[in-house]
């Protein structure tokens, strides 16, 4: 795998999990669909708080990035047989989405990758991971 | 769901995701293939560094529970109908095991979960994770 196929694998995956801080310095993780947007800038993962039935008000993921925005975003792919194991994270800095051209070419990348965002467009806030570096591996490798 | 479903869950995913936080702060996450083994006394996840080919000498993952033992083990399921998405988080505190007889008990319940621990039994360094706390959601809730 090289960084371009790695890129490639987590942009495919269908489910990638968020790790993050919270306040008092413990980690926390979740799944997490996603759009990846590559531009000549860098790469970004885009979210967005959607209709999905949530625990709270606020989730706790975004707690965690308005106090520190530092985050991991993880695609893994496993099967029985080990050498074909893989992963791809990518270490990232979190932000919400406040322009509204970007926060229109997000959804529009959500709803590209995922139909329950074409049949209800999700009016929730959106965020930003701004991918600073990523890693991989690969049992094949 | 509830809490005796929730650990079923994770306690039958082939793969969960492990979150910690690098001595730097920001967070961390990796695949990790585990046992989860349930005692009177709580829930433990147990994990062994094994021979699957590694970057470094010493595992991130392990300076980082070095550090800070403070971890999540997160098992989720997902698919394209977002009613059957369901995840199952365990909040735990990492520590090394030392102990002869926990160690391989450790083993004996890797190996009972993966071919590959019964034909090559890893020699490596045996992990526990000590659940402190259970979460779940499901879609279909």
């Amino acid at each position: 795998m090289d960084r371009e196929e790695a890129i490639a694998r987590l942009a495919s995956a269908r489910v990638a999990r968020l790790a993050t801080v919270r306040p008092d310095g413990r980690p926390h993780v979740v799944p997490l669909v996603f759009a990846l947007v590559a531009r000549d800038t860098g790469v970004t993962a885009y979210w967005v708080v959607d209709a999905k039935p949530k625990r709270g008000r606020t989730l706790q993921r975004i707690r965690n990035l308005e106090a520190n925005p530092a985050a991991e975003l993880l695609a893994d792919g496993y099967q029985e047989e080990w050498a074909g194991l893989w992963w791809v994270r990518a270490s990232a800095t979190g932000r919400e989405v406040v322009d509204r051209e970007e926060r229109d070419a997000a959804l529009e990348a959500l709803a590209a990758r995922y139909p329950q965002y074409r049949d209800a467009r999700p009016d929730g806030r959106v965020f930003a991971l701004d991918v600073t570096d990523v890693r991989w591996w690969s049992g094949a490798d």
